[in-house]
């Protein structure tokens, strides 16, 4: 199936000179959807690993159906102030200012193997704050798969440290 | 499985007086959220529907799942400003103030039958909006599933003109 037809893509959104990849003409195509799960779940299959990991709030579309077939847990990635139980945050950079996510400090058992879930690589800023996470359990990150990568913002720069995998390529 | 063994309870979060029902402990463990979803998905299959939709971002977590299972889309409901396509709006009371949510105009086609799955059944006030918003789009509602419900909180005498299965009650 041709995944990157099924992708609406949306000019000068959010500010003008950005084309927005969306994804909702993706999900609402039940069998596109299916198709991109699949995908990234044969992705995950090269990596060994306990849990999967992924930031709200598009990252739990892509990241809990793969939890649920490998019957592997779980961790969801917030902004701050959401997650109830006591958290880890980590800041991380916008184009201005910084932001933060948290994880919860209980999520991970030290040692145990993580792959990092996410509907999209752009700069990598994102992605590299959820691994300093996964990190800062004693989780050890697996590898990143992403629905789709914007190979022209070089975001595997950020994580070359990791092993990467994407769907989609623009 | 006994799925509310697995749920925390944390006191006084968000704020004091509060039980909050933390389901990252289910998430967290692959098979108690695994079970979960099939009880979802089995409460699903009481109902003739072709879509599934579910509000940002818990209703992403159980909501997919089942999208993927059934091989039927996922309409997401998000808040302002989020969806980049053309947007229907609908707001609803909160305790202090209101709210708003969004969907996009062209996500359902008329006739189509969508069953509204989210975390939680509180007082129904996001329950009856996202059902406002299918509606708006020329929907049908075939029924809601909820994971919890908080029973004292009476969310059904809102939602009382369709049907709501929910899985584990406090």
């Amino acid at each position: 199936m041709d995944l990157k037809s099924k992708i609406r893509s949306i000019n000068d959104f959010p500010q003008e000179g950005i084309i927005f990849r969306d994804i909702t003409t993706v999900l609402k195509d039940g069998e596109a959807f299916s198709y991109a799960i699949e995908e990234m779940h044969n992705a995950c299959k090269e990596f060994e690993f306990d849990l999967i990991c992924g930031p709200e709030s598009r990252g739990f579309i892509f990241g809990t159906p793969i939890s649920y077939i490998e019957k592997k847990g779980f961790i969801p990635i917030r902004k701050p102030g959401k997650l109830p139980a006591e958290t880890i945050s980590q800041e991380y950079d916008l184009e201005y200012g910084t932001s933060k996510l948290e994880i919860h400090k209980d999520a991970i058992k030290p040692g145990q193997r993580v792959i990092i879930v996410d509907d999209l690589l752009a700069t990598g800023g994102t992605a590299e704050a959820i691994a300093k996470l996964v990190e800062k359990c004693g989780g050890v990150v697996a590898g990143f798969v992403f629905f789709i990568e914007l190979e022209f913002l070089e975001g595997r720069q950020l994580l070359k440290d990791y092993d990467v995998v994407s769907i989609v390529k623009y």
